[in-house]
């Protein structure tokens, strides 16, 4: 029996309570964890919408609405996962760099006691510090990245970390098994083509929209599954994968996006990856509206991430794409 | 001529008048009434976000754009009926018990008269108290329940009835026909399997949000015509059957839902079943934005109800799904 | 030194973390703790806005701006004072007389251990189960209420349990002493003048808004500094005590109120009066706006009301109004 | 025993049932009525925000909250007066001129039949409209008007009627008697100085914002019960009267306004005066926050007005400011 | 090297400035000039919700995030163009005829000096101006109408210019080749079946949005290059084609829309075709929510459309749907 | 003549064109300019809520409103001045010190021309930037700063330069006469009370909210002429000086502030003070609700520092104090 559950909904109801991530106890422990959900709330490195740091607060809030059960699984996540809610990483405002250092030093020690972290960001910029961590235990990394923008730019203003930055430093930095890497759902006007290529240059496999579109997802899932093979990797999720309309609280919002049904349907695909870090990034609480719908988007995206690590521990599990 | 129309758009703006529904007369009579509109604002039953009490006056705001002709339909709705807004029951708010008798009271006579309640709630939990009117004029009743959430839930906390219990008290009551219950749309995390179970072990027949994209709305309208038949039904249409991005003002919404030309296409489809008793439920104006989108799709779903009543009374109609 | 105080604002950022008041320790214990911030999400009683049950997480959200240093009282509170978050009442949306006894028994073992209560409403309704845990342990209490509302009507819809009754019920259960009870800030239409009279023949002292505008704050002070005496008492304020242009999350706004200034001036005032339960009821989220005003001004009320209790045990304390 | 009053909160709840004012009932008639509240939402008028064709629906929303008793004047509004909502006239959106002559033909029969119209806006050019109907049976008007603006320029972009210059189109059409006219609250950047000159050399007195305050509400009170004097008079309160605070959902707030308070003593002073007419208007609700604390104030000034009339049948009334 | 493009983001951030179309100059010039963006903020014409004036600026503030290098056409759009924000004609509230005559005669040289218009509205009202500017010009224009409703009314209160009737008015004065007229996604409740009728007869053909969605996005780029030819056309879009999930900041939202993806693949289409001038109207951001989709939906609309014509400028172009 | 004055609003409506500051042109000129209104953009020093990087944006947008007259100094504001809006810096997002450069840089040849400028926030920590470019032209300056914090800290995190802390950078760098600094309206929970004396200390007169409260605006205003002089000074306008009522477009307000109309008596007082800079900052619009009411105070805020320009150049001027 996992030791760290959620709160009962039938014997407190879901609004009451300090607002943690899906009602997990708030347990700075790796002792008896399989996964633990992190915040990450750094936005210095956004360049055009900024306030992300509100996004872990938003998440926990909308994810007081998940339930146990996954039924497209069949598995009861808490069934075989124990869980905690291990607060946010003291993230310095302002220095990108520092808080670099920060996030590294709070993940790391996850990594080490086999935790999987589940992030929620944070503006993209994070996901450097992520891999750092990731890859000092676990070697360079495949990466499964949903997205809008590659975010494989050189540099901004002169200086080399933003949020449109971080995939190419970590390939400098040789956190990522550029044959392992897939980007999913890029899209938008762009300042010049070369931002498409140069992730094709580090031998990414990058999927445009509209070509996710044509394939629909299942072929989508194919292709990712092919990909990012059977090592260590990463999933990325920047929430303006999704339509304005799905997602209208982010940073950089691209029009022509994926519904909410398709990031359920990608994720669900991808079961049996061996994935040892995840994240869910750019939910911006400021410019979500009333109903708080993005919020609830990133919420149950890193829900669908949890029901990956259980459904590979529960019993004589078959790839659902085989199916 | 029909006795009760809506005011001429051409002659006064839309803008004007005090805000009944579809800028019909409000008077609470049914001589000469087709079908009457009527508020049920009850939102105690609500268990997490709260405030439906002010639905019908949203879902009355925007109605005062629905025009009288339907195009799909080649009909307008007032050449053949005459329709009333008819007010509010007087809820209680705080005693659901309380309430259902109050609003059990305020639908009799429309049912004894003949006329055709197309009520506006409030939470899903009234739908208990619109069966029982219904049921003791027509018998057990047929029912097709567009929704989210199947609301076959035992028990909350202990008590029987709030917004996740009314369907199973409706099959214990005796009011619905299990074999003639249909229920589209079932998504999100669930506390347990059991949870669908329970509705299949009644009789019903549950098609998954997944498994009615799979099978198309022509296929969905196919399978809820075959299942509800020709006798006394129900059509119950819980607001968070569509996705977020299309309604974002509501009390539990679940991602991975369906669009407003799904809803549309669905209901256009179901002509000729002897609908006697129609609701739209679960609108929340506090979450919606300022657009009121929630508001202006929950009222078109109650147009789309009033067409089906005319379109049956319109001379030589045929089955739109064998057209 | 005080075991439990807010996590160091200067080492990590106060937007970083799960949201506990103040960015206290969530610790359910009663040991080595002086007070008790408790969130009590029940809103069933309300009468027509309702959402109270999210102004416990709207008041933690914004508390983490609040600093421990109190310069008008010159005193750090976590000097003197060590304090938890201690969660929620797993109160029963939808039954009041249920929840009211979920949460007399969830505030009794503070009172039993001598831990001060801070509760965070929820609708006003919920002070006669506060009233309740108090009155075991203290016997019949002074109240100061800042209220735009008496709160004392008989019932409604024959029902005797809203947030329009509390104050009469808790006479009726001998839990207040009408003798040292007062009432600040009413206003507003009423249904008869029998509401204010009613109050009055209670014994307690009733200063409508207008007259406490012409009296002004120090005068006002001084009015309940006599009242409410040297006994055991209860300060109790409804955050429609203040305009809606300062409050306009709230569910029964009236027009004419206070500003945020004249709170702090009021409770800055009542030091050494020897309150042994405090709540801030009635904030509204949904209805407070991007800024979140009303949340932020929750927040400080509770703040002012931890302030006294920390001057009570800072070293020569002389009263202010002497100064 | 008056006709005409509002539904009974006791007996159905405040959020139910179709909006009129107040509760009251829709009624287009003028036997055994006294006040007449009707919409006139008409904002073609508007040189900077527009909307205010919503304005009365809002109104209508909030003052539901309107309760019958007014404690100040110690009188139950419904034990003298007889009133209905009344609808709204059938202005003609964009055409300000043929909507002039739909709003005088509308009000006419109420002048006729001794019905006092409290009319809720649109944008202010539809006072002229107003004082057309009023001054067609009483002659020459004196008027009250409480506004950020004195709404006299001659002309915009060659256009004589806007809702900038309704007044000295009034004065030019002789339906204000200028000796009898005071003007309070202007204030804010000017194009011109001649902007309030014009008006002083109508014979109107003017009181700026700053000297308002100076004066305080209770010798304003006496400027304006002196000024306007004993005829037959208008009072017209512009909602940009408040600060932007208090009323931020208007077309063209100005800084450095009043609080709510300082309207409700300010109306409550004028008792005993001869005004035949009233009018609330630019409340614009898209720009009004979710509050809607500006429709509130609204609502709140209208009942102050229908208060006046109360006051003027109870027995025995002895003019407030002599107590 | 065109003389006018955008400031380069990598030099100042994106959110500096004065918001201009994309970064453009605000140049009031046609020398060396190839399009040439135009606000024209009149919104009188709007039968319900109204602020279509504040259109522009939104649209202008959204399109700061837009990159000059278009993927799926492979053009970089500055690379063949010269374009400037033009500022805004200076249209007269409240009056039609006279802003009618305004926005002529400020188009007027932009045609006369071949420089292309991209017009941002404002209400539909505008085309009719649009029209006579460029049909002076060119003659009869063939047309590509993407727009929830035909505009095609006769009158409206006995007026013969409102956002409801500029296409009739139009075709009355020679503007359109009827023959040429192709008009994409009406839908919703309409006052009578001859709405659509009305536009057959004029030789128009109509696609309705259901048959739009059956027909598929590369069925109706067809039908509109073959109805439009490849004579001088205008293309005007209303961004009510859209569902209102994605655009719910506009006048007159109906359900059952088209997505952002949609739109973008529409006019992807629709190179080669012989464009001579273009809006987006409707546009209104009371209504559209904090993350602003609509404007950015509108901001990508205009982009696509300066794309199409980059695409006529670069080298050996071929049809996008031959390819 | 003066050069560059706003464009007549009575030629275009006040919503029409391109947004600069109170319609001026935009124009990077120093020539024939007294005063430049530019926009700082940055943001990264915020500590809390994040995002004035918009604020001019919104400024500019609400200060379309403004119009040339000021009533008080009996003076027309472009009689005397010619000003332009001069564009923002080019500030590098995530990077302070590279900002400061900027910013520096950017207002450095206006200093040199004799223009004042009157600056936009961006974030308090702007204000170091500001006072460098002002202290290399005029040496040491005087400073009046209005504001909820001093914003002397020393650092924050390890980092020296934050929002927190520029106001003791300057005294470090020697660009403050620290015996003529004077800060006006400190309040709110502090981290300790050091924050206060260390102002006092630099030789700063303090002056606290409720001080301030006591004194009244007219003898807050001698204070300030009296500790500032006769030399160069900077005037600084944190907006959250005012209440959050006021003011909840902020990134960190505080309970207990002033009013709009406070801050126009407190600005108005300041004639013949030898002003050589000005700004208005933290002005965050995604919090600002829709009427934008921070924005519209932040307008007339620096429209009140024209006037004081503008003041000082009318003939015959007499301090307003003293008349």
């Amino acid at each position: 029996m996992p030791r760290y559950v959620p709160a009962n909904s039938l014997e407190s109801p879901r609004f009451t309570g300090v607002r943690t991530f899906m009602r997990l106890p708030f347990a700075q422990t790796t002792a008896d964890v399989d996964f633990a959900v992190v915040g990450l709330p750094f936005d210095t490195g956004a360049t055009w919408r900024v306030g992300t740091r509100f996004g872990p607060e938003a998440i926990r809030s909308m994810s007081a609405m998940l339930r146990p059960y996954h039924f497209a699984h069949d598995v009861n996540l808490f069934d075989h996962l124990s869980g905690v809610d291990y607060g946010d990483a003291a993230v310095v405002p302002g220095f990108i760099e520092h808080s670099y250092e920060k996030i590294e030093a709070f993940l790391q020690p996850l990594h080490e006691a086999g935790v999987t972290p589940v992030a929620l960001g944070g503006d993209h910029s994070i996901v450097l510090a992520e891999l750092r961590a990731a890859a000092r235990k676990h070697g360079p990394l495949g990466l499964a990245q949903f997205d809008a923008h590659g975010d494989v730019w050189d540099q901004y203003f002169g200086h080399k970390y933003t949020h449109g930055t971080p995939i190419r430093r970590a390939m400098e930095e040789g956190l990522l098994d550029g044959s392992r890497v897939i980007q999913v759902g890029m899209r938008g006007p762009l300042y010049e083509p070369h931002d498409i290529q140069q992730a094709r240059d580090f031998g990414f496999e990058v999927i445009l929209a509209d070509d996710a579109r044509a394939l629909g997802t299942a072929q989508v899932v194919e292709h990712i599954r092919r990909k990012v093979g059977g090592g260590a990797a990463f999933l990325s999720f920047d929430i303006d994968f999704f339509d304005p309309a799905y997602a209208p609280g982010t940073g950089t919002p691209e029009v022509g996006g994926f519904s909410g049904a398709d990031g359920q349907q990608l994720l669900r695909g991808l079961t049996g990856i061996n994935f040892v870090a995840f994240d869910v990034v750019e939910v911006l609480p400021a410019y979500d509206g009333p109903g708080q719908i993005t919020a609830l988007l990133g919420a149950n995206m890193a829900w669908e991430m949890i029901a990956l690590l259980a459904w590979r521990r529960k019993p004589h599990p078959r790839p659902l794409s085989s199916g």
